[in-house]
């Protein structure tokens, strides 16, 4: 069954027809060709997800009604963040793509010491929004309930500043991986607890620079090696979520905060 | 430090100079522009990884010593294979390069029901050839000792053949990721023993047919989910492969074989 992402719903959403018009009803009737009495899900990004079903099809309004809630949740029990050292050509939207395929619930670019990549203020809103575009496919395509946000391009000072919101900061770093480390993220995700919040920040291709570490270790985050091999800075990201999902979504879920 | 895969080495590589010519010549020397006295690291892909120098630069020959072993490893400590259903365009490439910087052993591309993409024998050959090269660079990147091998592409009565000489054999299942299913890899994973192999099995942009389903289940193997959400055909294989080394590698490690 189809799945779109749609404007945020009433609170009477199950007793109230809902219209939906430009490009939602573009793809419903002019693509997938839909029909009266064809069912799609939809999910309004708050977390609110339901089966509907088409009622009626006008000029440029579909209307739909409640059919019944979605009883199950596709959605990481943690809010995990991803940031990443601006890297070359389209591997951010590379990331956007699997990571939000992978439950990310946040991307931010920063403009890494070694990023070769500079965005512009103008360049920066339209990559912003293209980036934004690719998450909500992804969330429709790999049936999630929460569309991930992109941020704004940061500088390291900002993403430093941001880091100190988060529960958990992890930074992914070559030389741990090299060195052979290998209990930093294992630590980490055994202890996150239910309304933690994860941030995970990536190099860009050169990796950090060494100044840039010693800072996110002085604010207090730790680094960690994603196994004893080199990632490419479009790999690493998707190692940590996956990693993320397979510790709480498969093997332990998450303790309640006390 | 660069890293080159070489042809397997002679038993007394420690003590012989060892010669290099062509690509590996010429990348070394006429890409990286070295000179004597430069070291890089080699792997020769049955596992031997070392330090070495160079001592002579002639016409179309590198001369190197040995200088020390790699003291450590970065292969996955069990053996880990990848088949695909042929997916759409330049997917197949993707996938063996990330798997490999992820640690994947072998990949079996197999014409599964759902594959809209058909290869000639010709067309295989050539593919084949182009994914050996991809694994090549990846296992290089990455800094692994053994390359990936890339079979030839099988028909599901092959790969159905083949999958009985593994330890375990898991497929990722969409429909198991709907309905919530959560122990089956976890399961696995946390079984293996040392020396063990372990087959992920994996359909291409539409899915298995019900009947390779069928099929498999009847042969033995168990189908898993990979959390809840739907991930692409290329993405899949890369949670998996995080997986097992967030399991194997961070986590627990293997357990001996009694």
């Amino acid at each position: 069954m189809q799945r779109y992402i749609i404007p945020p719903v009433s609170a009477d959403y199950r007793e109230e027809p809902l219209r939906l018009t430009d490009d939602l009803f573009h793809h419903m009737i002019h693509v997938m060709r839909m029909k009266q009495e064809n069912r799609v899900y939809l999910a309004d990004s708050t977390g609110i997800s339901f089966i509907a079903e088409i009622t009626d099809i006008a000029n440029d309004t579909v209307t739909l009604k409640w059919v019944e809630d979605e009883g199950k949740s596709t959605e990481m029990p943690v809010q995990v963040t991803i940031a990443c050292g601006l890297p070359k050509g389209d591997k951010l939207e590379f990331i956007v793509q699997k990571g939000t395929e992978l439950g990310a619930h946040a991307f931010i670019p920063f403009a890494a010491k070694n990023s070769v990549v500079k965005w512009t203020p103008d360049k920066s809103a339209k990559k912003q929004q293209r980036l934004q575009k690719i998450a909500k496919e992804a969330t429709e395509q790999s049936h999630r309930q929460i569309e991930p946000t992109v941020l704004p391009v940061q500088t390291l000072k900002e993403l430093l500043a941001e880091a100190k919101k988060y529960t958990h900061v992890l930074i992914a770093y070559e030389e741990d991986a090299k060195s052979g480390e290998s209990s930093a993220l294992v630590e980490t995700l055994s202890s996150i607890r239910k309304g933690d919040t994860l941030l995970f920040v990536f190099g860009p291709e050169g990796g950090f620079a060494p100044e840039e570490v010693e800072q996110f270790l002085q604010a207090g985050c730790k680094s960690c090696a994603l196994g004893p091999r080199i990632l490419r800075a479009e790999t690493a990201p998707l190692y940590a979520l996956s990693a993320v999902s397979y510790q709480i979504e498969l093997r332990n879920g998450v303790k309640e905060n006390d």
